[in-house]
């Protein structure tokens, strides 16, 4: 059971993504899971009123059961500086829903609004992990074999070797955690499989992780690997990467699959919905959204133009997160490790 | 007309690749070029025989005129460090090639051996062009518009903002000389459009840019943009980022495009051969080779992995740079500019 609190006024298309995506969510989540919606509530009123008389008539009866309004008066722009939000607004609905998920309300928290609003913010009211700096964002890459989780995709520009096996640590108890995976296996993202290719950081990075105990560490892999979900040596579970690079890599990847889709239709005159379906699985709106690893509580982070669907699979990633209890196992298998080093 | 040596022993699959794409070559090649193998006489002498007798047959005549074996009996190993090739393989493939051209007896250079060696014999002995510190690789994106030059894509793992400026002008004058683009609009490989989005170097570089005289600077590009050849802002012709993020990219792109095409083909069972005819302009190895640019010449560096095709359109490559005298203009150019700053 799991209740969630989503900022409803967060994303390029909130209220209504919002607030249809939670509708949409009932369906698919079990009966004991209750979604609160933070913000102004005179419009998420309006809004939930609009929707459960239209589309989503279905579902008025469960909404009234299992959908909270929660006010909260302010909104954080998605161009606002972190930091301004952090210290002006309190009663934001990112801050309002981040800080009942701090005090226990709520086990998680979903939000489409300003990542890096919601990443600071994230990190100050619930905190790190033992033995952690940063928090990093962790996606599914469908690959030509199994999904692979690359991290970090867009938390942190600028890494240290430090945070790329911080982020190797926390990917392992993910792919065991949400993706069932054993003993996971890591690879480093570089410019050539050979430990000494690959920037400054990378290079430091290879060394630290090959020299890390209980690690399943394959070594550096490529982009070409990325595509493939696996290397000349084999299948991987976890791709490390600074956010710079895993966040260009990301919606590199968002917008050329759906343009060699169109391409191939075109050149061939197939029917675009077949293409579409075949490809269900590239479509990162499927996935929902990345829960920001790290952080002792679940903050999942949706991408700004998140269609309903897109919330809908947010809130159930949030749902799945807080049932295998995720954040206590990162926290503390990060613990025991901090321990064993001191 | 050009005289190109061809570093007949670079590759993983030299010398037979490398020998097949010259004769391939020489068929779509005007007449008065002229093809220089470079390697161990004898090893090529046979392979030349052995292709001339079977499968080029039809071309055994005009190779005859049209190629010459040069004697080099060392190689540059592909993973062999580049400073240990530049003092101790004087006489390798690779540097007696360069330094035919440094000589001025061809007016151009391919390869498809050690990358980083190529990159470091052709700075010191094609020296580079004014104002430059660091030469770069530019590779041809595909994208849903026109294609887009991308540069850094593997030379330079750690760039400066003046590092990514330099690229930038380099760029500018590729894209005119090479792709016929008028003013060609420059685009920073960014993880946000906002200036102030980006690691440490790309948040300078994006200063420097746009504060550059005459550069038709769109400002940060994402990667979403780069898969479209175009941002919320129009079309762009170049695309400047570090040659960590850049080779990562290209690497994953190459991988990507024949994965979307195989799912394609799996879950709608179309034929395989019409697929991979529509997508041919997506084949890396269609355009052959990537010009290492800002040296004082043409040194082409192909894919390790090239096949007959890939040398052949390397090779096509570099005579379009010979004639479009490429090398010259950048070189005037920017010499021109570090003029007027001075």
């Amino acid at each position: 059971m799991a209740r969630i609190a989503l900022d409803a006024m967060g994303g390029d298309f909130a209220p209504r993504a919002t607030v249809a995506g939670a509708l949409l969510a009932l369906s698919e989540l079990a009966d004991e899971h209750v979604i609160e919606l933070v913000g102004r509530s005179d419009v998420i009123q309006a809004m939930l009123d609009e929707l459960t008389r239209g589309e989503f008539a279905a579902s008025a009866a469960a909404a009234r059961g299992r959908i909270h309004i929660v006010e909260a008066p302010d909104v954080v722009e998605m161009s606002e500086k972190p930091t301004n939000a952090l210290r002006n607004k309190p009663n934001s609905s990112m801050l309002v829903g981040l800080r009942r998920h701090a005090e226990g309300v709520v086990q998680a928290f979903v939000s489409a609004g300003n990542t890096g609003a919601q990443m600071a913010a994230s990190t100050v009211m619930l905190r790190l992990a033992p033995g952690l700096t940063r928090p990093a964002i962790g996606t599914l890459f469908p690959t030509a074999g199994q999904p692979v989780l690359v991290l970090d995709v867009g938390a942190n520009v600028d890494c240290s070797a430090e945070e790329l096996v911080q982020f190797a640590r926390i990917g392992v108890v993910y792919a065991e955690d949400m993706l069932g995976r054993q003993s996971p296996v890591v690879g480093l993202l570089s410019i050539g499989e050979e430990a000494g290719k690959g920037n400054a950081a990378v290079k430091e990075a290879n060394q630290l992780l090959a020299a890390m105990p209980g690690l399943n560490f394959q070594g550096n892999v490529e982009g070409r690997d990325l595509a493939n979900g696996a290397s000349d040596r084999g299948p991987f579970d976890v791709v490390v990467c600074d956010g710079f690079v895993g966040n260009v890599v990301l919606k590199f990847y968002e917008a050329m699959a759906p343009l060699v889709i169109s391409m191939v239709g075109e050149s061939t005159g197939m029917d675009r919905a077949a293409l579409d379906a075949a490809f269900r699985h590239l479509d990162y709106s499927e996935h929902g959204g990345a829960p920001l690893l790290g952080v002792r509580g679940v903050s999942i982070i949706s991408h700004g133009k998140s269609s309903p669907r897109a919330i809908m699979n947010a809130l159930k990633v949030a749902a799945r997160a807080v049932e295998s209890r995720l954040a206590e196992h990162v926290t503390r298998r990060l613990g025991a490790d901090t321990e064993a080093v001191a």
